[in-house]
């Protein structure tokens, strides 16, 4: 195991060694018995359970390499950080752990018990040391997306060292105005850590190489969800590159997922599914989904149904957007460009936030998906009460949604599982119901 | 009973006047039991006991009256929004129900269950139209301050006209001068309801009026809890005067309070208080108390405490700063002072906000008070989680503390007395060990 090979990195960092390998060792077996099970995955699929075999062994070993070079390693928490400049200064960015059970009983004792998981799993990550990449971390880059996050930093300044990016509530001209300025102050972080400039051009080429990796991970989406009889990959092994998305290389994982849209083309090509004919095709939106939680991905693939997308932001509001840098000739242009990038996301913290229920809409119309699971985590009020409006608009469009408000514990998962049989059952209804009148 | 002379008017504004009657006849006797009951308390109560019996029906009436001559009623949720304005229009600023259990099972129709009881209880009084401020308001002036409330606009926005004040996440320069503009827009809002310019001057004398009820209310507040053997009004009875400061007509709302105070003054002058030598003398922090929610000063002064002050945004937090109008030449001056006053607001939204724990502890001193309770409404994240800063340093202090988190069920009250009894047991031990060893 790529771990033991590591232990003397790992124990510099301040990991504390024995605990992450007993962790480490049930996020593996977890993967093994979840996913490596699956029948008929595409080959490609070996390089990224190579990639979680090493997770927190060769990859940690990259990024402190790069660290020995004095490039930047920032931790993150948000898709809201422009890893395009981490990334053109030659250092890597990447997301905290922050999806396991186990560390938030310890969170726990810092933090109230009703706030979302995620944080309290990253914050008990850092109390225990068992994340090899918030250890690894220069910096945590947090945001203001989030009231319980905005807080959350406060107490974690105690623990490691933290910056805060303002990301604005509105996205009215003064509000982006001032967003740009935040872009720009980042990059000056990342100067400081590198105790050096950052060129232009080395900005640009990590926008390009940033833009080539959400690049492949559209076509994936589209090879994975676009077709509607065929479903060449799980939506587990999906989701699972959306999550390694925030830890591999850029460049290699940009590779990697290629290699496998090549497959999946070849798949649709010789009508290779990995789901029987008329399996119902679920769309899954709401809040980030960060590994090891597959608890939703399980049960719904494990009830006979394919999950297509996540619209999350482990998932499609990740990569939908690019920069644009055609004719950019400045420094200011290329945060105004950023910021014009950033902007897009329609993450339920601002508001309005009309435009993501328009393009649920258009996404399950371009998908031809037979039903909707809005997921939101435990105590995350911005989708919480967005689910409201966005339940509302599928409503009017007749599109059957299921809403699951679920955290880490394993306790909920059987009856989050009853829930999601017997929405199935009424999706399969209503198909069949519908075959019947149209004959 | 006030509410029968006004059913034409309540019925007009389209309140659902058969539920509201039953609404406020619950009201009138929980404070008829729990306030008119108590004992030695000061005459000029009178006033607010009076106010109380109104205060969804003459004080409707006058506010309706203002609307007629077109002066604007606002409906508010947050103390951000710049009463000083609307009443330099003439018209009326108030607070909008929210403080009760009965509408949060209609509002969770359309709201989450799990976010603050505050907001649940506002958004069911407007779908049940039981409450004659929410609908007395030309709009409700919404904020950013906490991201339930945000989203709930959005929501609210269907059924009441909605303005959304963005208040930022930090207190930067480049923030404030952002908030400056809203406050600037906000008297355009008011401008427009009113259908003329508002001068200079009046904004100023609407300053002035709101300057003298706050200082009024500093005046209550150190009359209260400042003097450590006398307490010459219970906490109970000062906790409603600050409820009913957002929603009385200001320059009565100050005569009345001053009225008062010099009655306390009286009491202090002849030592009469209206509880026991050696009573341990309580500060409450944390979240809004708002009307009828007197679930906590019931349980504490019911347990043989007084409970001397209130931090919150319905208390001192309000009162504690005034405007600087000292030389103001010109609008955009009168913005920029207000402002400064508004940034003062150290609320939990605001990250850092490290200046209110000093607050707290240099208040406890103060006031020679014998511990503190930290209240907050359940789910809200800011509070919650910024409790632990605070906790932190009152232990290090010394000062006892314990930390309350509960909504508008009846259900807690019982645990809530076991809490705050067993709380008051270890400070009195605490006391009686401090004398022994000073013996």
């Amino acid at each position: 195991m790529g771990v033991e090979l590591h232990k003397e990195l790992l124990s510099s960092i301040g990991v504390d060694v024995e605990r992450h390998a007993k962790m480490m060792g049930m996020g593996l077996a977890g993967y093994q018995a979840g996913f490596m099970s699956q029948p008929n995955r595409p080959k490609a699929m070996a390089y990224f359970d190579w990639f979680m075999s090493e997770i927190q062994a060769e990859r940690i070993a990259e990024i402190n390499a790069l660290k020995a070079q004095k490039k930047p390693a920032v931790g993150t928490f948000c898709i809201f950080v422009p890893e395009e400049i981490v990334v053109g200064a030659g250092g890597a960015c990447f997301g905290l752990c922050g999806g396991a059970n186990p560390p938030i009983a310890d969170a726990e004792t810092e933090l109230p018990r009703n706030i979302c998981p995620l944080i309290k799993s990253a914050y008990g990550f850092k109390l225990q040391h068992t994340c090899a990449y918030t250890q690894s971390a220069d910096f945590i880059y947090g945001e203001t997306t989030c009231e319980a996050k905005k807080k959350t930093w406060e107490l974690l300044g105690k623990h490691h060292p933290v910056h805060v990016m303002n990301i604005p509530h509105m996205k009215r001209e003064r509000d982006l105005k001032m967003w740009q300025e935040e872009i720009k102050e980042f990059k000056e972080h990342i100067e400081e850590v590198s105790e050096r400039k950052l060129s232009l051009s080395e900005m640009l080429d990590g926008v390009k190489l940033i833009n080539a990796k959400r690049d492949a991970m559209k076509r994936l989406d589209t090879l994975r969800g676009m077709h509607p009889d065929i479903m060449p990959i799980s939506g587990k092994d999906a989701l699972f590159i959306s999550q390694m998305s925030f830890l591999d290389d850029p460049k290699r994982f940009t590779q990697k997922v290629n290699e496998l849209c090549d497959e999946l083309g070849e798949r649709i090509k010789n009508k290779v599914s990995v789901f029987p004919e008329n399996t119902p095709r679920i769309m899954v939106l709401g809040t980030p989904i960060a590994p090891p939680n597959w608890k939703l991905h399980t049960a719904v693939e494990g009830s006979g149904a394919c999950i297509i997308n996540e619209e999350g932001c482990i998932g499609h509001r990740y990569f939908k957007d690019n920069v644009d840098i055609e004719g950019v000739q400045s420094e200011d242009e290329l945060y105004a460009r950023l910021m014009q990038r950033y902007s897009k996301i329609d993450c339920a913290c601002f508001t309005p936030n009309t435009g993501r229920t328009d393009k649920i809409v258009q996404m399950y119309k371009d998908r031809r998906a037979d039903g909707v699971i809005y997921y939101t985590l435990s105590f995350c009020h911005t989708y919480n009460v967005e689910s409201h409006l966005v339940t509302e608009a599928l409503a009017k469009e007749g599109i059957p949604c299921l809403v699951i408000e679920s955290d880490y514990s394993p306790e909920d998962a059987g009856q989050i599982k009853t829930r999601v049989e017997a929405f199935l059952e009424s999706i399969t209804f209503k198909q069949k119901a519908e075959a019947f009148a149209n004959k």
